[in-house]
Parts: structure tokens; C-alpha cells; sequence
């Protein structure tokens, strides 16, 4: 773990805070003041203009363009690719004063300060603008709507210190966004604009997916205003004309009503113009701050000792509420979550592997909703199979619409983790949530046709003693086109198994969905039979002797590569080492044995578990923003509390410090959610893929103690831990049977303590 | 093998003929009626214009153009290729009587026929056409120069039966070629026309390559011709208006110089003008007879019995020169010769590995062209190495001027074949020709950069026993990203030793040619000691107890495929089959350890290539034309005549019968050079590899007998085979040392009789 923080923003348990502006760290700044709320989010740009390098990303989850791929035609190739589209500036302001223009690159400013704050979502930035004629002081606040996933707001304040005369702000909705850098997207239907209105409708060319925003602006206004509506290119927008005092002080109020094919309340037309009416700043401020409020005291992680990892936990929840939380159906969660188009705001096996889990401690119905995404995108994943020569269904590896979205083949034809991660999703949400409606309504007919998928990818060796996957590359990146890897082999074995297990259960619990489904897909018994045989004869490289699993066959024989001896200045791999060469050894991306021992941590003894960590983890190289976390939680696990730690805050920093050196493109979503399973399962010991649940929390020698809550079943869990002891009770008083320190126990609503082991 | 013919043409000794014209084989008859030399190659298209399905080709060798790939930005990945350009029209005409227009598509034709004479390289065309105002009879004669490449010339003989009237010829040079079916890549700086002369330049958009041609019209003209020069768009040419009576008979000859940057004569500007007024059609038709006549004393290759083959070798044997005859530097052959634009007009690892042979036994200088080929691209390997993080030099492995071309990574990064191919080239030319001089000149600063290339490529195995080459492809392109390919390990060995071996033989025989090519790659001795170790080192998959090799590391696990239980309308199986299903079990495309098995036939035992032919041949597709040739020989070696023959067979006629129906596209020149192979090596048993040269001449029960000859060191040793007994004797007389049946004799002037075996 060579990489090293690039500390910028300021230490604050509630807050981000950035004194003082540098151009150098533009970029990133402008992905961690990212806001967001499922529907919409919106980089951390400054509205009024700027000259220097940035990223003007404003994104609607869901809204994506389609184009041609870079990729040779054979069969099974995706051709075409779509991608969250960067869509309207609908925070789109202009200030002149005199003749000079607002823009950070080039004004003179002072006093510059910025905050995020996570306890009520809204985003403040002023600064002194010191013009040729006089000091203005500016300020501006944004704010997107957790509960009205379309609206948002945006305030200005100018005060005067010193400057007289004209002010000139131009306020509106502009759709002269550039996608990727220089392509624009969308043609511009509708927009019109009056006094204190605007209104603009966009369209992408190829998807012909449409946008609308209303938009309506108040202000301290006075018969010294005049206001001229602009409609030009691909604005739509107000000017206001603006004398100024000495000392005066104006405020320009924006919301907006923001449409997508997506919208919940898709209240468009003369509903969109008196709601907008209702609306104010202050209102949804306090809106805000009560949704977050309830957040906090859900799903606060407190850390007793560690302000920069208290300030990196709560960032890292805030951005996952903002990202995600079950607002709308049809969402997924993008690498990049809704920061930056870099990943093409595509979904990864990411969604169910990392996310998940943090929903599935919280938010059952998110949960629900995010799973579901899955059921919705059947058919896709249905076509995919064809085009893949298999029966059943093929999840994306990457994906906005349910469509494969990546376009090299040695990702998307040979990774099956996407579709076997949607399986173990399923058992997980059944497991935690005990709700056994999502599998019989749902599941298990995604259960049977990534079965079916998995009966017709795989094959049986020459001798068709074992059975298993070739050509494949599992999550470990680094080995391409791989026979019998571990991962892929030991996640099929589990969804064969998986599936045949609820379909045996319901045929006492829930007969006559289970008929449903088996005519709905057509279901044959002899499937059935086939996949108990794969699944028994499902090879599972292991050297018995070492009681180390083989990544893959042949993995042992591999030239070894001493990871640590890679001159730091070769990173990242994929852009200076030739392409090939990165698969030549035994180097590895990723934890790819290691994530199957943490996803069913529960059925491998501590010692193998041990013995696996220490074969694999020298030999991995972190490329991925995800591998940290999965060897913090088996550090702890393995009673190594330094390397824990150290992997621990890698993750839960990322963003904040810039870790990778590319923040600057968005944040790193899923990292993001890893974070939070680093306290929970890593230093917390939560287990739930075993009999039931269970937790055995140790504490880094840097805390004093950390406190976190997850939802169970019907029950809030309360945990504190200090130095010597743990604590827990349920918090409205019911029962929850776990295992503390290996100890079968009965949490109630009495606080048990325990002592530290 | 479940090809089958789609015979049309008449079968004939000495010519191709085709007799009534049908448009359904109208692409096939334009590649199968190509004229070439080496220097320029045309298709047989209706030089009249023709509204039909047709590649109006004509191609200069080395002239190319450019384009961006569609690939991945990964390094190593190749971002811009190469491909031979579809270029100047020089055969253009249109021909009109009063209001129609001549077009085969269209008008009404009677009495077509066509035919290609091999024994003068001349190309005729003749049928009646019936206007409505009364027939004409055509004759359309052409010519390329064989003696000087780029000189050419065609002939028009219009006579009329019972048409009166105008006729309106219109003759020149046409740039409006398209490449790829649609783009025009000529930019034309300069043309004029005059009366009875005309002259273009074109030049290639990116890679400003100009192609001039000059043109000289004569014909038998008379007062009653006019004559109005053209020149526009990107044209050049002469319109006749002729007043034609009936009875009567008009000629148009044309004659042409075509300067390209690879011409060896480029006389330009008057030198060519006054070059042209000495041609004549007639005399080049003379000129032409004679160089054929001198090949075919040379090289022809009788077979008694079977007027089928014996026209198909003879078409293989006429293709195989005017592809190539080393007549000018700095050419290669591609796969589709200069007959299609398929391939791109690429070179691959076929022409060291299947067209060098029969130059090495035929044109001792014209292999050494086609072996300094990669020498005068030495440079381009060493900086294709560095893109790959290898030192040394990477041949290409699709290459026009010596850069990669080839922008699929999975062959261009992963085919050591190219490069291992150089230096095999090297070591045959070395020992068929008995000529060190290219080796001490050229060869040693090749083999050592590919040895370098060869010793950081590859890798020690895990506990550092083993060592070969990781993540590769061999020559079966059906088994992709393998560890230890046999063939791979075995080139790579190879060539560690006969690099080495020349430099210990060097030190004695030419030790001052030697220290310069050292000093010029600033070699190291400690380098020597390391391709030593890694050649004793190096890897051979080999199944001890059952004699086979194993083509790679866990090949023999794979999952088995029956190859004769695919259906033959999923062929091509990279246009029916998901990418990534081909390579996912045991089906090989084209032979791999047969490959070396034939290359180093000599070294290994009847017993051994019997076992591994048995094991492989069902196995394989045989996706590659090259593939059948290299199983025709073992078969015939291992006294499977029947299959020998079957194999034979199919790349004799591959595109006089279409076997793989795409004969359209372009000539398969490459196998064209295996049908040759297939007789000497095969039925005549000729091998090269060993100690001395040696024969063991079998014939397929479908002959009477076949003769053949070879240049062998300073002697033509000519081969007569019958069914009973085999003759031979050397044509001037000198001595060959030489094994017939296992048995060492000296073959001299006086005929020697050996009883068939």
C-alpha cells in the first residue's frame, strides 16, 4: 500500500471545509462538494463561471446516450455503449459588475470559504470579490431536495462593502454542458424565459431521453431592478439589472423543479409553476436538515479519538444516503455514484458485492429497491445470454439501462461475478431481512436463469470429472481468461445450490408462487438434476497440503512479481505497463480467493482463513479502490490490528485525501460504501452470512472507542465499544439471538456489556 | 474437412476459362483472372464499367495508407494501421454506341468468354454485344510487365457485324476508386490529357504517398476518328468518337508507366513519355511469353492424371510469381497477394513460415528479398519491443511497412510466431542456399535483437525450474492467453541456439563481421550466458507416457469439443460463435504441434508425429486455409494417403473452387504457397531440416505420375515419380548428397532409378 494522502480540506467531525482556494486541488474539491440525492446530483462547480480547469457535472440518475463502441465486430461484443449523460447546469448564474465578470480563475477574491454540511446537505461557498470599483462579498448556497427527489435551490447573496454601481446577474437553466470534455449531447426542443421565469427542455439525440427544468427566481427585488429574459442557444434565463449601494446587500433566489423520464412526481406545466411557488430556500433548508437529522440518528458511526476518520465515516455515509437510499425505482448506483461521468455513470457488480450490505443494515426497503433493479433489467440480462451463446441470464458487468455497457469482451464475456453477485444479493437481503416475499415474488426467477446461465457457461473437463468455468477472469482483474478460477467457480457452486434450496423450501412455504415462476420460465426438473451434478462436481482448487485455494488452475505455476519492488512512478499499471504484460504473473488486482473467504466468512475456519491472507495478500497490488477494505476486515479478523488500520483508512479517506489521484473525476462511490463495512464488519466483527448473526469487535490502538447502529430485522442494534468493553442493546427493546465473541447471547433493550477480547 | 468445391471455370492445362458469363461468380472470376508482378496488381473487373457486384481493385505493393484503429488506448495496443490502398484505375474505359452504354449488368451480351493464359500471363476477354442499333464483338486483352514492373498495357478490339454508326471510346486513368466499399482516399494534385496521351498523379491523405501514371493511346486511327482529351474530377483520359461501318474493325492500345515510391525505375516526365512511344502491346505479349516460358522450364510441376490438380497447381504456381519474385525491394506478400483489399494487404508470419520454401527452392535472391524485408524493418520491431516492455526486436505480426498493423491485442501483443518465423527464415535460407553471407551481413543483428526480444518476454515459472513464455497465442489462433505453448517454447529455443551457434561459428568463420554486429547492438556476453540457461530451461509440454506434446499448459484438461457434431452453417465460427465460446475447450483452429512437427520434421521420430497427428488432426477445424497443407504432408508421411490426399486437394483448387466461398475477396495467397509444399513436401517427401536434404517420394493412387524440379545449392535437381518408381537426376550435372528412403546418394547428371516405397 504505497499510496499516501494528499491532505487538502480542513478537519471537522460534521463538516468538509475547504479555506482558501487552490486551482490545484479544483477538481477534487469539486467531487467531494458534490451533492446529490438519488435522482439528481451535482459537482461542486462554481455556477457564476470559470475559466480554469474543472468539470462542470450536473447528472439525472438514469439519463443516459448511446454510442458506437471502439470494438471489433465478433459476436457477443457490444457495439454500442450507453452513459450517464451530462445534462443541464440548472445552478447556471452570471455576475458582472461594471465590466468585469465574476470568475475565480481571473478576478481578484479574498477570504474564500466553502463548507459541505453533512447535518443539513447544504453546500455554502463566499468569498470578497474585489473589482476595480469596490469590494463585493458574495455568497452562495445550494441545496438538492432529499425529500422532493426533483426540486432543488440555490441562493446568492451580494453585499456591497465598498462598490457602487451597476450589477449585472443573469440567472437561469443552460444546457451548454459538454459531455466527456468536448461532445455535446442535447438538442434543445422548448425553452422560454419571462420576468422571474425560465423554462428549457432538452433532448439527447440518440436515446431522445428528455429533460425539463422549471425554474423560478425571487429576490430582495426593488424598483431599482429591471429584469430581462434571455432565451438564446441553449439557455434560458433571466438578467437582472442591479443598482448597488455602498453597503447594500441583494439576494437572488433560484429553485428549481428538474423532470426526467425517471421522476417520481412528474408534475410538469402550470403544477410545476405553482409548486415552485410554495417553495423557499429557508423551507427546504429546514427540510433538509430534519431528513438528515433522521439519518444521523439512524446511522451515525461515532469515533472517539480519530477526528480525520470521524469527519471520513461521516462523509463517507453522507455520500451514501446522497447516492442512494430507495427514492425511486430504476436507479443503480454508479461507480462514480452521481459525481463524475468518468466509469459512464455505469453500474457494477459493485452494487450488490459492496453497497448492499450498508442498505441491507438500514434501509430494508432501499435494499429492496436496489435488488429489484435486477428483476427490472431481467430481460436484458436475458439477451445477453443469447448473444452470449448461453441459456438463462447474463447480468452487465457494466450497466445504466440493464444493458452491457462495456465494450472489451475480457471483461464483459468473461466476468460471471456480476450475475452471481445478484444471487448472493438476494440470500443476503432473505438473510438479514428475513422477508421472504422479494425471493418468492422475484428471486428466485432470477435465481433460475442465472442458474440456467450458469449450466450452459460452464463446462466439464476433458475427462468430465470436475466441473467449472473457462475463459474467465474473476474479480481479480489481473488474470485474464483463466480456467477453473476459485471465485467464479465456489459462486456458481452457491447458486446452483442457493436456488435449488429456495425452490425446495417453497414448495411446502409457498407452493403456488413457486408454480408461477417454474411456468413463467418454463422450468424443466431435469434442470434441476443437472444443476445438483454441476453443482457436486464443481472443482474448487485447493492444495490440501498448504490449505491455500488456487485462484485458478494453474495460478501456483505463475512467474512471481514482487509487488513492492514496482516503482511507485509505474502506477497505475494499466497506463504503463503494456497491456499484456500486467497478465504475465502472479500479481493480483484484487482479492479474489480472500472475497470469497469474507462473502462466506462464516463456513472457513480462522486458520485457513489466515493461511489464504498471507499467500495472497503480498501478492496483491490494490489497482482496485476496492481491495483495501476486504483485506482490512481479515486483518482485523486475523488479529492484525496495524494492517487493519492502515487499509482501513485508505478507504475511509479516499475521497477527502485524494488517495488514488483522481478524485478530481468523482468520488469513489463503492470504495465509499466499503468504508462503512470496514468499521462495521472489519473493527465491529459483523458477520452475517453464518446461522445468525454475529459480532466480535476489537478496537484500533488509535480510538478511544466508536459507536454504530444497523438495522435487524424488525430491531435497531446499538453498539458501543470502548478499550475494554462492548455494549449493546436493541433499541426499541426486542430481542435479537447473536453470537458475541463466538457466545450465543440475547440482545434486548438492557445494555449486555462485554468485555474486550 | 467438410469443405466442398463450387467449381465453375473449365478445366485445362494451361489456362483458367470461363465460358459464359455468371454475375453470381463475378467476384470470384475478378480475383481468380488478377494479374500481378510483384510491383502492381489488378483484379480481372470489367475495365468498361460494370453496374454489377464487384471489387474494382488495383493495387500498388507498399503503397498504403492510414487510419486510427478502433481499439483500446492500453499500451502496447496499436492505435493506427496500415492498409495497401485500392488505387489507380489505369485500365479505365467506357464504350458507347449511339445512346447505350456498354455494362455486362445491363446490356444484352452474348458468347462471353474469358480466359487466363499461364503460359503467356495474359488476360482475354471477348463476347458479342447485341445494341440495339446491331452486335459488336469485343475483345479486351491486358497485360503487366513481368520484365519491367511498372509498365503494363491493354488492348480494345471492337468489330462491328452489322452496327453502323458512332462509337464513342473514352480511355485513360481513373482515380475514383473506392477502398473498404466506400471510401475515397485520393487526393489528385496534378492531371492533363492531351490527344492520345494523358497522365495523373493521386496522392493518400495521411501517409502522402503518390502514385503517377502516364499513358500512351494508339490505335488505328483514321480521318474518321476524333479525338477530345478529358480531364476532370479524378480523370485523365481521351475520347474517341469513331464512325464505324459494318464489317469493320477498330483497335485501341494503351499502354502505361506507373511510378510509385517503391518503383525501380522511376522514369518520369519525358524519359517516360518517349519509354511509352517505344512499347507496344505485341511486343510485351512476346516479352511476356518468354519470362513465363523460363519459369515454367524452371518451376513447373507436371501431374499425370488428374487434369484438375494439374491446372490447379500450375494457377497456384503462376499466382506464387506474380505475387512475388523479389523483383523489386522493400515488398512483402500479403495474405490476399495484390489481389483484394482483405487482410489489408498485410504480410504475416506465412511468409517466412509458407511462401519462403518455395522461393528458397526456386529463386535463391528472391528469398533473400523477401528475408531482407525484415531487415530494412529491423527498426520498427525494435520500437514495437519497447511498446511491449520488451528489449530486442517484436515482429509484426500484420505489417505492410514494418509497423504493427494489427490493432487486436490478443494477436498483435500475444503472437510470438512472427518473430520466431525471422529467425526460422533465416536458418532454411542458410541451409537450403549454402549462402552465410545474409546471415553474417543481416541475419545475426535479427537473431540477436529477437533473442533479446525472446529473453524478456518470457518468465521463470514459480519455483524458477521452468522457463517460457506466459499469456500467449501460438499459431492456433483458437487457444488464446496460454501459458507454455509448445510452439512458442520450442521457436523460442531454437532461436536462443542458433543465435548462439552463429555467433560460436561466426568467431572462426567470420570474426570481423561478427565484432561489428556486436559492437552495433552493443551485445553482452552475460546476454549469451542468460538465453543459454533459458534455452536449457525452457519448457516442452510433453506427456511422457502417451508421447504427445501438450500444446499448453493444460491443454489436455480442456473441455472437449466434437468437431464433426458442429453444423457447417456455424461456420465461420468467428462470425456464429460468442467470441469468447471458441476458445473456451479443445478445438484447435489450425495445427500448433504439428506445426513444429512438420517445421523441425527431421528431429522427431515416424512414432512420435504419428501419435501427436493422430491426437491433434481430429481436433482441429481447420479455420485457417493453411491449416489442411500442413496435415496433407504428415498424412502423406504417415501413409494415410487417402487423407493426404483429401487435404491436398482443397488448397490446390481453394479458389478455382471457392472452398471457403470468400475467394471473392482476394486470392489466398499464402496457402496458394502450401499447395506447392503439398506436392514437394508432401507426396515428393522432400525434407530440408535435417542433416542433408532428403526424399521419399509416395503418389496418391488418383495419378499416373508427376514430376517437379528444385534449385538446390548451385544444381536443379529434377524429380520424376510414376507409380512404380522414382527418377532423379541434377540438370547440370554437379553433385547432391542426398537421402532418398532413408538412404544417403548422390544424385548426378545420369538419371537414378529408386523403386517406390
Amino acid at each position: 500500500m504505497a499510496k499516501v494522502a494528499d491532505s487538502y480540506f480542513k478537519v471537522d467531525p460534521w463538516k468538509v471545509v475547504e479555506e482558501g482556494f487552490d486551482p490545484e486541488y479544483g477538481l477534487t474539491a469539486e467531487s467531494v462538494f458534490s451533492l446529490g440525492n438519488e435522482y439528481m446530483g451535482v459537482r461542486g462547480y462554481f455556477e457564476e463561471g470559470y475559466s480554469g480547469s474543472r468539470l462542470l457535472g450536473s447528472y439525472f440518475n438514469g439519463v443516459y446516450e448511446r454510442q458506437k463502441a471502439d470494438a471489433p465486430g465478433y459476436k457477443g461484443i457490444v457495439q454500442e455503449t450507453e452513459f450517464m449523460v451530462n445534462s443541464l447546469d440548472w445552478l447556471h448564474v452570471r455576475i458582472r459588475a461594471r465590466e468585469e465578470e465574476l470568475n475565480l480563475a481571473t478576478s481578484k477574491v479574498s477570504d474564500f470559504y466553502r463548507e459541505l454540511d453533512l447535518q443539513s446537505g447544504c453546500l455554502t461557498r463566499s468569498f470578497a470579490w474585489e473589482t476595480k470599483q469596490g469590494t463585493l462579498k458574495l455568497c452562495f448556497e445550494r441545496l438538492i431536495s432529499m425529500v422532493h427527489s426533483e426540486e432543488a435551490a440555490q441562493r446568492i447573496t451580494v453585499s456591497s462593502e465598498d462598490y457602487q454601481g451597476e450589477l449585472k446577474i443573469c440567472i437561469g437553466l443552460d444546457f451548454d454542458t459538454v459531455h466527456g470534455g468536448d461532445k455535446k449531447l442535447w438538442d434543445i426542443p422548448e425553452r422560454k424565459a419571462e420576468a422571474n421565469k425560465c423554462y428549457i427542455k432538452g433532448r439527447t439525440k440518440v436515446t431522445g431521453m428528455e429533460v425539463e427544468s422549471f425554474c423560478h427566481i425571487s429576490g430582495s427585488f426593488t424598483e431599482k431592478w429591471s429584469a430581462t429574459p434571455v432565451s438564446e442557444d441553449d439557455k434560458a434565463a433571466v438578467e437582472y439589472s442591479i443598482q448597488i449601494a455602498k453597503g447594500e446587500k441583494v439576494i437572488l433566489e433560484k429553485k428549481v423543479i428538474n423532470i426526467t423520464p425517471l421522476a417520481k412526481n412528474s408534475q410538469t406545466g402550470s403544477a410545476a409553476w405553482s409548486r415552485l411557488e410554495q417553495m423557499s430556500f429557508d423551507g427546504m433548508l429546514a427540510e433538509s436538515k430534519s431528513w438528515w437529522a433522521d439519518v444521523w440518528n439512524k446511522s451515525d458511526i461515532e469515533i472517539l479519538g480519530d477526528e480525520e476518520n470521524q469527519q471520513g465515516i461521516r462523509f463517507c455515509i453522507s455520500q451514501m444516503f446522497q447516492t442512494y437510499h430507495g427514492a425511486i425505482e430504476g436507479t443503480n448506483i454508479g461507480a462514480k455514484g452521481l459525481t463524475g461521468e468518468a466509469y459512464n455513470g455505469n453500474a457494477f457488480w459493485d452494487t450488490e458485492t459492496y453497497c448492499l450490505p450498508f442498505f441491507l443494515f438500514h434501509d430494508k426497503q432501499a435494499a429492496r429497491n436496489l435488488l429489484y433493479f435486477r428483476y427490472a433489467t431481467l430481460d436484458e440480462a436475458r439477451k445477453r445470454a443469447q448473444a452470449l451463446d448461453c441459456k438463462g441470464a447474463f447480468y452487465p458487468i457494466a450497466t445504466i439501462s440493464g444493458r452491457e455497457c462495456c465494450s472489451l469482451w475480457q471483461h464483459a464475456s468473461l466476468q460471471l461475478q456480476a450475475s452471481t453477485a445478484v444471487a448472493y444479493g438476494i440470500w443476503c437481503y432473505e438473510k438479514i431481512t428475513a422477508d421472504t416475499s422479494f425471493v418468492e415474488e422475484y428471486g428466485l426467477e432470477m435465481l433460475i436463469e442465472i442458474s440456467r446461465m450458469l449450466a450452459t457457461r460452464g463446462d466439464y473437463n476433458a475427462d468430465h470429472t470436475r466441473y467449472g468455468y473457462y475463459c474467465v477472469m474473476g474479480p481479480d482483474e489481473f488474470q485474464m481468461m483463466v480456467n477453473q478460477n476459485c471465485y467464479t467457480n465456489y459462486m456458481g457452486r452457491f447458486t446452483f445450490r442457493y436456488t435449488l434450496e429456495v425452490m425446495e423450501r417453497m414448495k411446502k412455504q409457498a407452493p403456488e408462487s413457486l408454480a408461477k415462476v417454474k411456468a413463467k420460465v418454463g422450468f424443466d426438473e431435469k434442470e434441476g438434476h443437472d444443476w445438483q451434478e454441476k453443482a457436486d462436481a464443481m472443482y474448487i482448487p485447493y492444495d490440501e497440503e498448504r490449505q491455500i485455494f488456487e485462484q485458478h488452475e494453474g495460478y501456483f505455476e505463475l512467474p512471481h512479481v514482487d509487488v513492492d519492488a514496482i516503482p511507485v512512478e509505474e502506477f497505475p499499471l494499466y497506463n504503463h505497463w503494456s497491456y499484456d504484460r500486467i497478465y504475465r504473473n502472479d500479481m493480483i488486482k484484487q482479492p479474489d480467493v480472500l472475497m470469497f473467504l469474507l462473502l462466506f466468512n462464516s463456513s472457513f475456519s480462522q486458520d485457513i482463513i489466515r493461511k489464504n491472507y498471507e499467500f495472497y495478500e503480498p501478492r496483491c497490488i490494490h489497482e482496485s479502490s476496492l481491495s483495501p477494505s476486504v483485506h482490512s476486515i481479515l486483518a482485523q479478523q486475523l488479529n492484525r490490528p496495524e494492517e487493519a488500520f492502515d487499509f482501513f483508512r485508505f478507504a475511509t479517506r479516499m475521497d477527502l485525501d485524494n488517495y488514488n489521484r483522481n478524485s478530481g473525476e468523482g468520488l469513489h462511490t463503492t470504495s465509499i460504501a466499503a468504508a462503512w463495512m470496514n468499521i462495521v464488519y472489519g473493527f465491529g466483527g459483523l458477520r452475517s452470512d453464518g446461522e445468525m448473526l454475529s459480532m466480535a469487535p476489537g478496537i484500533p490502538k488509535q480510538w478511544d472507542g466508536y459507536k454504530f447502529r444497523v438495522v435487524y430485522g424488525e430491531e435497531v442494534l446499538c453498539v458501543e465499544v470502548d478499550r475494554k468493553s462492548v455494549r449493546l442493546h436493541t433499541q426499541k427493546g426486542g430481542e435479537i439471538s447473536m453470537k458475541i465473541y463466538g457466545q450465543i447471547c440475547k440482545i434486548a433493550g438492557e445494555t449486555m456489556e462485554f468485555a474486550m477480547k
